[in-house]
C-alpha cells in the first residue's frame, strides 16, 4: 500500500511547496497595504511548507514512474490536498471561518466553480480577496494542466479523444510534457496579463484588475464586491466576454500555435461549435428581448452576451439578475449551465465535444434506421472515432444526471429546499457558480445551507471538475483489489 | 409516394373502424342512463365510420408486405389517427372543448398520459367520462401491442434488445403475431376484468370500478373526480398499487405463461430490477417520514405506495398534494418520474431496462479502468448483448434530456412560467400526467396555458409514447430520400 501511495505524496508534496509560494502573494500585499491578515497568510506558508517537505520526505524515490491507478490517486488527493491548504488562510484568519465554510470556499476557488459562502464580499480584507482569486487562477491552469497530461491517458467520458499520436506516458515522455507544460504557463500567464491589463485601461483599478483577470481567464468567477461584475463599464463587460472565451477554448490550441505559428491550428471542431453555440444563444435570447420585450439593441446584447458568455464558460459573473429577464431567458440560462465550454479549458460543464460526439451518434443511428445496412463510422476533427470512446463519451450524460439526481436527493433529505437543492448540485457539477432561487440564485450565496449540504457541494464540485468517473473509480472495490 | 402510404392508409383505416366500435360504447351507455351526450358519440361513429371506410378503400392491396420504412410512417401515423379520432365526440357535445383543447385531451388519453384541460371532471357526463377511460384503456393496449410486435424490429433506443430469435417481421410470421395479438387483448381484458371487481368489491360504484380499472391497468390516471384517487378508502388503494404494477411489467411475461404455465417466466431482469427500485424507493419515503417527521407507520406505508407507485408507472393518480410532504419528497418523486417502467408494459418514462443496461456499461467501464485490457460483454436476461445494442440504449437518455430541453425552451418562449415549463415537459414525455408548481401540479390542469403549448405538449406526449427516435426519424431527410 505504501508503494502504492509513495509517488503521490511526492508529487502531493511538490504541490504543497507551489502552495507555500503562491500564499506569499497575499501576505506580501497584505504587509505593504497594512492589511493585518497578512499574518494568517505566514502561519498558512509555515505550515504547508512543513507539510509539503514531510510529504516529499516521506514519498521519496529513486525511480519515478506511474501505473494508471496511481494516475486516478493522484488526480483525486491532488486536488483534495490543494482544497485543504486553500482552507487554511482562511480558518486563521481574524474572521475565521468554520472548517466547512473554508473548505467550501478553498474547494469552490480551486475547482473554478466561485459559489461563495461569504457576503459582504466588499468588506473583506485585500489579503483575503487575492488568495481567493489566485486559488481560482491556480485551479484553472491546473485543470488545464490535467486535461492535457493525464486525462487523455484515463478511460474517462471520452478523454481518450484528445490522446495524439505523438503523445504516451512513460519515462520517455516526461521531457517532453516538461515542455507542455512550460508552454501552457507561459500562455496562461501571458493571457491573464494581457486580460488584467486590458480591465485597467478600461477603468478598474489596478487591484480589480488583478483580481478579476485571475478570476476571467480561470472562468472562476469569483469577483471583489457582492454587485459581480454588476457596477462596470460596457466596455469592462466586452473585455470579460473576449477573455472568458479565451479561457472556454481548448488551450492545446494556443500551445499548438505558439510552436507552429499558424492559425490554422483553430480550425478545430471543438474550438468552430463552441462558438456556434454561443453566437447562437446570444443571438435568440438578444432577438427575444428587443423584438418580443422592446429593449434597446446594444444594451441588451451586451447583457446577452455578457451573461450568456459568463454561464456557458462555466465563469459565473452576473452583471445583473437575469431571473428577472423573463421565462425564456431562465429556461435558456438553465440549458446553457449544463453545456459548458471545450475539454482542455478552464470550463467545466458537460463540454462541447460529448455534445458534438452524442450528436453524431444520434445522426449515424438515425441514419441506420433507414439504411441498416449500411457501415458508418464517426469522425471527430476529420479522424475517425473508435466505438469505445464515442460510447463511453455518450454514456457520461447518464452518468452526469445520475449523479445529479443523488446529488438533489440528499440535499433534500438534508432539508435543503428543492429548487435550492436541484440547481445547487447543478452549478456544484458543472463548476459555474450560482443557482436558482432566493438562497443561492445569482444574487444571493451559500451561508445559509447547513454544514453537511456543504460538505456534499465540495465533493459534488471536486466530482464535476475531474470529470466524475476518475473519483468514482476509487469507490469501486476492483479498484482496491485491482 | 402512394405505394409507401397506401399499405399505411389501409392499417388506419382499420383502426378507424376499431374506433367506431369503441364509440358505440359510451354511446349506448348514455343513451341508456339518460345523458343526452349520446348524440355526440353517434356523430362521431359515423364521420369515423366513413373515413375508416375511405382509407380502407384507399389503401386496399392485393399483397400487404411492409417495410422498415413504412414501419415509422405506420407507428406515428396510426396514434396521430387514433387522437384524432379520440378528440372528435369532446369537439361534438354540448359544451365542446376547442379544437387544441380536445386534441390535447385526446392525446393524453391515447399515450396514457393523463393530463387534462378539463377541471370540474365530476362534473362531466358519464359518456365523457368513460370515453376518456377508454382510450387510456385502447392506447395501452395499443402500446404493448406495438412494443411486443413493431419496435424491436426498429433500430430505437436498445428496443432490438427484445427481439427474439422466435420473431421475425415477414409475411409468414403474420398468423403466429394473430396469436400474440389474440392472447394479449385476452390477458388485458382479463387484468382489467379482475381490477374492476376488486374495485367494485371494495366499495367503488360499478361506474367508478369500469372507469378506473381502465385506466389503472392502462396506467393512464384519468380519475371520475377533481380529487383523483383521494376519495377512495385503504383497500383500495392498494389494489390500485397492485394493478399499476401489473400494467407496469412487461406483458410478454403474461403471455409467456399463459403458454408455458410455468412461474419461472417472470424470473426478468428488467421485473426484478423493477420491483427492486419500487420496493426501495417506498421504503426510504416511508422511513424518512416515519423517522424524521413521526408519522404513524400504516397509513404514511400506504400513501408512500401509492403515490410513488403511481408515479414510477407513469399512472399520475393523486391520493394526495405529495409536494406538501416536504423537501425529501419532492425530490424523490421528482427522479421518480424520469425512470418509468418496463418496456413492453404501459408505462411511459426512460423504462428500466436502459437504466440497466446504462449501469452495466459504467460499471465495465470502471473495470476496464483498472484493467484496460481485460474482455468483457455485458449480458442481459443472461444472454450477451451486442455493443450496438447498448450503446443506443445508452444514448437514449442523452437524446431524452436535448429533446427535454427544446421543449422546455420552446415552452418557456410561449410564455410558460419556468418551472410549469420544465415540469410539464416532464411529465409529458414520460406520460406521467401531473407536474410541479400550482398551475399543472397534482392539484392543477392544463386549462390556463397557451394553445402552442398545448400543441407543442400533444406532440411531446406522442413523442415519449413512441420512445422519440420512431418519430423523429420522419424529420430527418435521409428517410425521406431513403
Ligand atoms: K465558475
Ligand atoms: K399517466
Amino acid at each position: 500500500m505504501l508503494r502504492l501511495f509513495r509517488p503521490i505524496f511526492f508529487v502531493c508534496g511538490v504541490l504543497a511547496l507551489i502552495m507555500t509560494g503562491l500564499l506569499l502573494a497575499p501576505m506580501i500585499y497584505g504587509y505593504l497595504v497594512g492589511d493585518p491578515e497578512y499574518l494568517a497568510f505566514l502561519k498558512s506558508a509555515i505550515i504547508s511548507l512543513l507539510f509539503g517537505a514531510l510529504l516529499i520526505f516521506w514519498g521519496r524515490e529513486r525511480r519515478f514512474r506511474l501505473t494508471s491507478r496511481q494516475l486516478y490517486l493522484l488526480t483525486s488527493m491532488s486536488w483534495l490536498q490543494l482544497s485543504f491548504v486553500g482552507a487554511l488562510p482562511l480558518m486563521l484568519t481574524g474572521h475565521p471561518l468554520t472548517l466547512s465554510e473554508a473548505v467550501f470556499e478553498a474547494v469552490s476557488g480551486i475547482t473554478t466553480t466561485g459559489s461563495t459562502v461569504i457576503s459582504g464580499i466588499n468588506t473583506l480584507p485585500p489579503s483575503i480577496l487575492l488568495w481567493r482569486s489566485l486559488l481560482q487562477w491556480v485551479g484553472g491552469l491546473g485543470v488545464i494542466g490535467m486535461a492535457v497530461t493525464i486525462l487523455p491517458f484515463l478511460r474517462v467520458g471520452g478523454m481518450r479523444l484528445f490522446q495524439t499520436e505523438s503523445s504516451d506516458w512513460s519515462e520517455k515522455s516526461l521531457p517532453r510534457f516538461h515542455e507542455m507544460a512550460h508552454r501552457l504557463l507561459f500562455i496562461y500567464l501571458m493571457i491573464t496579463l494581457a486580460c488584467g491589463l486590458c480591465y485597467w485601461v478600461a477603468g478598474m483599478t489596478p487591484f480589480d484588475a488583478v483580481n478579476h483577470a485571475m478570476t476571467t481567464v480561470s472562468t472562476g468567477g469569483y469577483a471583489t464586491d457582492d454587485a459581480s461584475m454588476g457596477r462596470f463599464n460596457d466596455t469592462i463587460l466586452w473585455i470579460a466576454v473576449v477573455f472568458m472565451m479565451i479561457g472556454g477554448m481548448p488551450f492545446m490550441l494556443y500551445i499548438r500555435f505558439l510552436s507552429q505559428r499558424n492559425w490554422s491550428v483553430f480550425a478545430d471542431q471543438q474550438a468552430k461549435g463552441f462558438i456556434a453555440i454561443v453566437a447562437f444563444l446570444i443571438a435568440i435570447l438578444t432577438l427575444e428581448q428587443v423584438v418580443l420585450d422592446g429593449e434597446p439593441l446594444m444594451r441588451t446584447l451586451t447583457q446577452a452576451a455578457f451573461n450568456i458568455v459568463s454561464i456557458i464558460t462555466t465563469t459565473g459573473y452576473a452583471s445583473a439578475d437575469y431571473t428577472l429577464w423573463g421565462e425564456f431567458s431562465i429556461g435558456l440560462f438553465f440549458i446553457a449551465t449544463f453545456i459548458g465550454g471545450c475539454s482542455g479549458s478552464t470550463s467545466g460543464g458537460m463540454k462541447v465535444f460529448r455534445f458534438q460526439l452524442s450528436y453524431q451518434f444520434l445522426a449515424d443511428q438515425m441514419h441506420k434506421l433507414v439504411h441498416p445496412r449500411s457501415i458508418t463510422s464517426i469522425r471527430y476533427n476529420g479522424k475517425p472515432i473508435p466505438d469505445d470512446i464515442v460510447a463511453s463519451a455518450v454514456a457520461f450524460s447518464f452518468l452526469f444526471f445520475i449523479v445529479l439526481a443523488a446529488t438533489t436527493l440528499i440535499l433534500t433529505a438534508l432539508g435543503v429546499e428543492f429548487i435550492t437543492a436541484f440547481t445547487g448540485a447543478i452549478t456544484a457539477l458543472t463548476n459555474v457558480g450560482p443557482g436558482l432561487g432566493d438562497t443561492i440564485g445569482p444574487a444571493g450565496n451559500f451561508h445559509t445551507l447547513p454544514d453537511t449540504a456543504k460538505w456534499l457541494l465540495s465533493l459534488a464540485m471536486i466530482l464535476g471538475r475531474l470529470e466524475l468517473l476518475t473519483v468514482m473509480v476509487l469507490l469501486s472495490p476492483v479498484f482496491w483489489r485491482g
